[in-house]
C-alpha cells in the first residue's frame, strides 16, 4: 500500500508556480457546482503521522476554494473519552449539501490509536474497520462523498519533523500525542495498523489515496489534485429519476399468502381497573428509581414509538413521562424534516437528539418512518428503504454500544377498534384535532403497513433492541406492557 | 405581591370535572392558532418552591394541549458552573414560532439561589434584575412571548411537602436543593429575594402571575386560564405592516452635514513588505502562545469582522487562522439564515456558534448585519434596527463577562481603492467569483454606508467589545494591525 510512494516525489518552484493558478480556476469551477447543485456533500479526511503536514494541505485548500462553503471539522484527541456514542460528534458536524468539510481526526482516529497503543486485540480492530466500511457506504448512498487522503512520510523524517516541531510554539496539541504514541514500538504499531486499516477501508467509493508529504508543493499539487477530481465526478453524477411510486410494497413477491406478524397477536388481553391502577404504579415506581440511580449516570435510555394511527402512543408517552425527572429526559415527536435536516443524511435528525448519558429521549415516531410510511406512500425507492434495515441496525448497535439502553414499540389495535377510535375523536371536542381526513384514507393502506411492519420487525429485531410488540387494543394493558417492558430492560442492563 | 394569594383558594371536585372540558377546548384551538400563525412561540416560566406542584401543572397542561408542539425546557441545577455564558443554555433551548416552551427552571434561578445563599450582594441582585427585564423585552420585540407564573405556598405548607418528598422515591433531585436552600435563614432570603423579583421583573409584556398553589385543582384551572388568556392575547395580535424602504437611513436628520466616523482615518498608511513579513510573524507567534495558555482554556475568543466589499476580510482572516490551532477555532460565514433560525430570535443564529472556553470563533460579517445591509436595504423596519444596538450591547456584554475577548473590526478601504479591486477581481480568472453584479450597485450606497457605519460605532463601541477601525488600503498595514489587536487585547485579558 505504501511502496509505492517511498520513491521520490518532488515538483520544482517553478513548475508549481505554472501549475497553481489553472488548478485554482478548476478547483473554484468544480466547487461552484457543488454548491449550486446542491445535492451532495464532500467531506476530505487527511490523515498521516504529525509532522505530515496536514494543517498545511488544509491552509493551501483554503486559498484555492471559496471558503464560505468550506468547514474545518476537528474532534478532540483520539483516545478522550466521551459522554454520547463515539458516532455523535462525527454525525453533528456533518455539513449540509453543497459544502466540503476538511476533516483532521476522524473515525479511524480512535480504532488505530488504541491498536497502537495495544489496547485494541486484532480482531476487534478488523471488526471497527467493517464498521467504519459500512458507515462509510451508508455516508455515500446517503449523498455525502468522501475524499481520503493519507500523507505518508517515512519513519525518520516523521521524527525529524516532529522534534522540530515541538521546539515551536505549537506545543499543546502536538506533544500529548507525542508522549502517547512517540515510543518507536507504539509508532511501528502504528504503522502497521494505519497499512492494514488503508487496504480494510479502500473500497469502491471511498479509496484511499497515499500522497508523498516529504515535497510541500509536490503534496499540495496532488491533494488540489484529487480534490478536483472527486468534485468533478460529484458534478458529472447523473440526476436522480423522480421516484416511481412502488407498485408493490413487498420486497418478494411470491405465490404464498404474505405472513402478518401483528396477526399473531392477543389482542383480547385487557386488565381491570384496579389492576391498572395498581401496576402502573408499581412500574412507574420501578422506572422511577431506576432512572434515578447512579448506574443510570453512565447509560441512558432510547425509547421509539411507532404503532397504527390512534392506537395510543400519545396517552402512553405521558404515563411514562410522570415517571421521569422532567430535568433528565426530552420527547421528540417526528414531523416534517427541517431544511437543515433536509440537506443531510437522513438519520441526522434523530442522532442530533441522543442525549448525553444519564438522560432519556422519547421518540413519538422515529427513524423507522423511512421503512414504515415513506415506504408506503412512495416518498423513497426501493433502494434507499431498502438500505434502511441494515443502516438502522447500525445506528441502534452504536448506541446501545456505548451504554444507552434502546427500546422500541408497535401499539397494535384492530381496524375495527381504530374505527372506533376515529369516531370517538370525531364526537369529542378536544380530541378531533387528533384526526385529520388523511387518518381515514391511510385506513385503504392497511394491508400495506401490515406487510411494512412484518419485514420491519424480521430484519431489526436485533438482540440489543428487540422490536416489543404491544397488543394495544385495550389501553390500560398496552400501557403497563410499555412501562414494564422498560423497567425490565433498565433493570436487566444496570444490574 | 404575595399578599392576596395567602387566602385560601379552593375549587370543588366536582366543579373543576365541570370546567375542563371547555378549557381544555379553548386551549387547543388558542394553540392550533398560535401554530398556524407561526409568528410566534410562547415560554411558559412555572417556579415556586419545591413541593408546589411545577411538574404537577406541567403534567396537566401536557393533558390539554398538543403536546407535538409543546417541549419541556429543562436545565440543570441552578448553582452549577457551566463551559459556556450563562444565558447560552437558553438561547440554545428557544423553540421555533408556532411552538410553546414550558420552563421549569429558567434565567431567575441563579440569582435567587445566590441571592438566597448569600453570596450575591443587593446591588448585584438589582443589577441582575434588571439584565433579565431587558433580556424578556428584547424575546418580545423579537417573537417570543413570556407567561410567568409563581406558584405560592406559604412556608410551612412548603415544608411539609419536600420532606414528603424526600422520602419517595424522587431523591435525587429535591434532596440537592433541599441540602442548599432547606435552613429556616435561607429559605426565608429566597421567599424576600423572589417577592423583590417578582416586583422587580412584573412588566407590561411580561408580568407575573402569583398562583396559589396550596389546591391542586384551583391551581391548575387558574394556570390553565392564564394560558388561554395570553394565547388569545397573542393570535389577536395585528399581523405586521410589511416593511417600507426606508426613506432615510440617518435616525435624526437635521442641517448639519453628516459627520462620518470613515473620513477620520488616515488611509495612507503601510508597511513595506520586510516590515510585514517580521511583524506578521511576530503576531502570529504571540496569538499562537497566547491562545496555547493555560489561562485561556478559561477564557475564550470571540471575532467579528465587517468592513466593505473588498475590503480584505478573508485574506485577513486567512493570516489569523494560521496562527491558531484547528482543533480549536471555527470561522462562520454568515450568509442568509436557515428556516430553523428564521423560526427564532435575530440573535439565536449568533448565539449558536459562541464555543466552549478555551476556544475561539470568527464571524466573517456578523450580528452587525442588521445596523448595516438589513438598515442600509430596508430588509428590517427601523423599530428593529433602532433597538438592535442595545440588544448587540447586552449580548456583547453577557459573552465579555463570561470572560471570553470579543473583538471587533470595521475593514476600510476608499471607493477609488474598491474600484480598483473589483477591477482587478474581474480580470483574474480565479478571483472572479469574488465579485457579483450587486457587488457595483451596492457602490452606489457607498454614503449610506458611511452613515450606519458611524451611528452602529457611536452606539456600539463598549469599553468591554471597543469597535477596532482598520486602515486596510494597503493589505499588509491592515493584517498587522488586525492580529496585533487581538494579541494585545488577549494578553490585557490573559495578565
Amino acid at each position: 500500500m505504501f511502496e509505492s510512494v517511498k520513491f521520490e516525489h518532488h515538483l520544482d518552484k517553478a513548475d508549481f508556480k505554472a501549475l497553481e493558478p489553472s488548478l485554482r480556476e478548476d478547483l473554484l469551477n468544480a466547487q461552484f457546482q457543488l454548491i449550486d447543485q446542491k445535492r451532495r456533500s464532500l467531506l476530505v479526511l487527511i490523515h498521516g503521522p504529525d509532522g505530515s503536514g496536514k494543517g498545511g494541505v488544509l491552509n493551501r485548500l483554503y486559498g484555492w476554494l471559496d471558503v464560505r462553503k468550506v468547514q474545518t471539522l476537528t474532534f478532540d484527541m483520539p483516545c478522550a473519552e466521551e459522554d454520547r456514542p463515539p458516532m455523535w460528534k462525527y454525525w453533528r458536524e456533518l455539513p449540509p449539501f453543497g459544502q466540503i468539510g476538511v476533516m483532521l481526526g476522524s473515525w479511524y482516529h480512535a480504532p488505530l490509536c488504541r491498536r497502537a497503543l495495544g489496547e485494541m486485540g486484532r480482531a476487534d480492530f478488523i471488526s471497527a474497520l467493517q464498521e467504519i466500511q459500512r458507515f462509510e457506504a451508508m455516508l455515500h448512498s446517503e449523498g455525502v462523498s468522501l475524499l481520503k487522503i493519507w500523507l505518508y512520510l517515512d519513519d525518520e523524517e516523521a521524527r525529524r519533523r516532529l522534534k522540530a516541531l515541538t521546539k515551536g510554539a505549537w506545543q499543546r496539541p502536538v506533544v500529548r500525542e507525542w508522549a502517547e504514541l512517540g515510543g518507536a514500538g507504539a509508532r511501528k504499531r502504528l504503522y502497521e495498523a494505519s497499512e492494514e486499516a488503508a487496504r480494510a477501508t479502500s473500497t469502491e467509493i471511498a479509496p484511499w489515496h497515499v500522497v508523498p508529504a516529504a515535497d510541500v508543493d509536490y503534496r499540495d499539487a496532488m491533494a488540489g489534485s484529487l480534490l478536483l477530481e472527486t468534485l468533478r465526478a460529484i458534478a458529472a453524477e447523473p440526476e436522480p429519476a423522480p421516484q416511481p411510486l412502488p407498485p408493490n410494497p413487498t420486497r418478494v413477491p411470491g405465490a404464498l399468502p404474505p405472513f402478518s406478524i401483528l396477526s399473531t397477536l392477543d389482542l383480547s388481553q385487557s386488565l381491570t381497573p384496579a389492576e391498572y391502577e395498581a401496576q402502573l404504579a408499581r412500574e412507574q415506581n420501578r422506572i422511577t428509581r431506576l432512572t434515578n440511580s447512579p448506574a443510570f449516570g453512565r447509560a441512558g435510555l432510547v425509547v421509539a414509538f411507532e404503532g397504527s394511527d390512534a392506537a395510543g402512543k400519545s396517552s402512553t408517552i405521558m404515563r411514562l413521562r410522570r415517571a421521569l425527572d422532567p430535568q433528565r429526559f426530552r420527547v421528540h415527536p417526528i414531523a416534517a424534516p427541517t431544511d437543515e435536516e433536509r440537506a443531510r443524511p437522513y438519520l441526522w435528525r434523530f442522532w442530533r437528539h441522543i442525549p448525553q448519558h444519564g438522560r432519556t429521549v422519547i421518540f413519538d415516531r422515529s427513524w423507522y418512518g423511512r421503512v414504515l410510511v415513506e415506504r408506503v406512500e412512495g416518498l423513497c425507492g426501493p433502494d434507499d428503504w431498502g438500505r434502511a434495515y441494515g443502516e438502522i441496525n447500525d445506528f441502534e448497535d452504536q448506541v446501545s454500544q456505548a451504554g444507552y439502553v434502546v427500546v422500541k414499540f408497535w401499539l397494535a389495535i384492530s381496524e375495527a377498534e381504530q374505527a372506533r377510535r376515529f369516531e370517538e375523536r370525531e364526537s369529542i371536542a378536544y380530541k378531533r384535532f387528533k384526526l385529520t381526513p388523511e387518518d381515514w384514507r391511510n385506513r385503504g393502506k392497511w394491508p400495506l403497513y401490515d406487510a411494512a411492519v412484518t419485514e420491519m420487525v424480521d430484519r431489526t429485531s436485533t438482540r440489543t433492541a428487540p422490536w416489543v410488540l404491544v397488543e394495544a387494543e385495550d389501553k390500560h394493558f398496552a400501557r403497563v406492557k410499555v412501562l414494564r417492558t422498560i423497567a425490565d430492560r433498565l433493570e436487566a442492563a444496570l444490574g
